[in-house]
């Protein structure tokens, strides 16, 4: 199918795309100049539904274990399905009713939706994994006048080993770039985080949270664009001073099985919880392989294991049980 | 709380309970004849609830990389919530509706459950994995009598490597443990099994499959109790023989990768899609550690992987995208 023809937003849609494809190649050459292997493209189209998307790919690196920044722009269809299960997060999701017979338009609503995401896990368990997300949504009636729309996104850290100084300034970098703009958005979309990242199963959150949020249409969307803007700005100063910092760290066998069993939690939050992967893989023709892009290379599983208390290992579990204010 | 009071199947439950720990020890024995470590058992308790299990745990031994063997017998009531989520599965199973107010009592019905389950990750790439489960569950009214019982379980082989002499063994023997009783159930379970193990974002079924049945209560009680023994011995002669011929074979650092690869996808399906792992995460006061038991040691996952056309990475594939009969 065409793209939506709709021109209300159709400059805030051309700028998040251009947004989000500078800094796919942004952030991808930031990494690559901390490692000795490049990120390698993976284009792909939806198939029967309308757009695509690039997958930057990075795999067996000295620095980097796997990793993927992937940008993607579709258009389509939603159906009543889908539309139900959205619109607990979304105030503005109308599902369009006929007059006549009463049931949901069968056709559902037209959307629009590009965004960046990105999860990064490093080989050295000194070294943090990472995952940033800055997405668009637009809705359209069936016929055709402009219905909803919102940003969500966020940045957050999955330490192995706590080093203070590397939580205080992610948090305090992604403060500074919402402060800019409003001073109340980064204690809310901080808490929201730890909230979201939360695996409930384990009574304890994924890392130690960074940003996150959804459905925010509160501002002009050309001011929400620039706030999207600077917290991408963030990131790179946020993230490669700690990968420079740690990358080359000694570590032993047992800190490299500890990595791999927090990557276990890794999996079990990002399957079990994370929204866009558990839609996504209920959504037919979308695309496995971005979506799953988001897992390790190695994880375990050791039964009923505990760290050893006063361990490195137990206070990592500590912050992650108990989260913490970081910012400066 | 105290265990019902009901006496309808005072025996059915004693009897299942019987046989499932009389089970867990002659299937741990019998595994432990092929490893040079043993099990050990881990008893928990559940809490505020009643009940408990017996975990028998068993890890980096030179044959079974991680297993686990499982007994619980646990009862309380079911929340609505429990029982909406469980009704469409179990047809007999009713929400009672106090008469005055026209909603869900709050104390929903009482539960009585039972079962043996068992997940075995052995270390050798040409060693399949193997799940087997059998279980009993019964409700009551909360005036005391009796609702709803049924039994479930099967047992289901997850090779890396397709060794066909071994699908047709397990399937056989399994099929044989059936047919005593009624010809019917395995074409009907096979197909189950095909089904309900069937991994829908990858369009592949988990392994070659086995039986899978649920809400079974189409016998006399008495009946079913020794369709389930019968296939509960089925289970050693069909695996142990394959362990035995396969656990010394020499694998290549590739084969162990892509068993690890396939592991993935193991923890795909039990974290999405399993029902009980999902009901068991969502249930309050359940025992993690005994849900998660099934996870493997190690799982990988390499960004959008194909096995080479033809190798025989891609004849498993074939197999478990493609469902076969394989009982003679």
């Amino acid at each position: 199918m065409p793209a939506p023809t709709d021109k209300n937003h159709a400059s805030i849609r051309e700028k998040m795309e251009a947004l989000i494809r500078r800094k796919q190649k942004e952030i991808t050459e930031g990494l690559e100049s901390v490692d000795t292997v490049q990120f390698h493209a993976d284009s792909w189209e939806r198939g029967n539904d309308g757009g695509g998307g690039t997958s930057m790919v990075i795999s067996n690196g000295s620095t980097f274990e796997k990793g993927g920044v992937n940008v993607s722009v579709v258009y389509g269809n939603l159906t009543p399905t889908a539309i139900l299960a959205m619109k607990n997060d979304h105030a503005d999701l109308k599902l369009p009713i006929d007059a006549e017979t009463g049931l949901p338009v069968s056709e559902g609503v037209k959307f629009f939706a590009c965004g960046l995401s990105m999860v990064i896990h490093p080989k050295n368990p000194h070294c943090p994994t990472t995952h940033l997300n800055y997405r668009y949504f637009e809705t359209w009636n069936p016929d055709g006048t402009p219905q909803s729309w919102w940003f969500g996104g966020g940045a957050d850290l999955t330490p192995y080993y706590l080093y203070e100084e590397d939580a205080v300034l992610f948090h305090t970098l992604h403060k500074k770039a919402l402060d800019k703009h409003d001073t109340t958005l980064y204690p809310k979309w901080k808490k929201w985080a730890d909230e979201y990242f939360w695996i409930k199963h384990r009574n304890e959150a994924r890392g130690i949270g960074g940003t996150f949020f959804d459905d925010f249409n509160a501002k002009d969307p050309e001011e929400i664009l620039k706030i999207v803007e600077d917290s991408f700005d963030a990131f790179l100063p946020s993230y490669l001073p700690i990968i420079k910092k740690r990358k080359d760290m000694p570590f032993t066998e047992e800190e490299k099985k500890w990595q791999l069993i927090r990557r276990g939690r890794y999996v079990e939050y990002n399957l079990i919880y994370d929204r866009g992967t558990q839609f996504g893989l209920r959504t037919p023709g979308s695309r496995v392989e971005s979506i799953l892009m988001s897992l390790p290379e190695y994880a375990s599983w050791v039964y009923d294991h505990h760290p050893a208390p006063g361990s490195r290992e137990a206070k990592l579990i500590e912050v992650t049980s108990h989260p913490r204010e970081w910012a400066e």
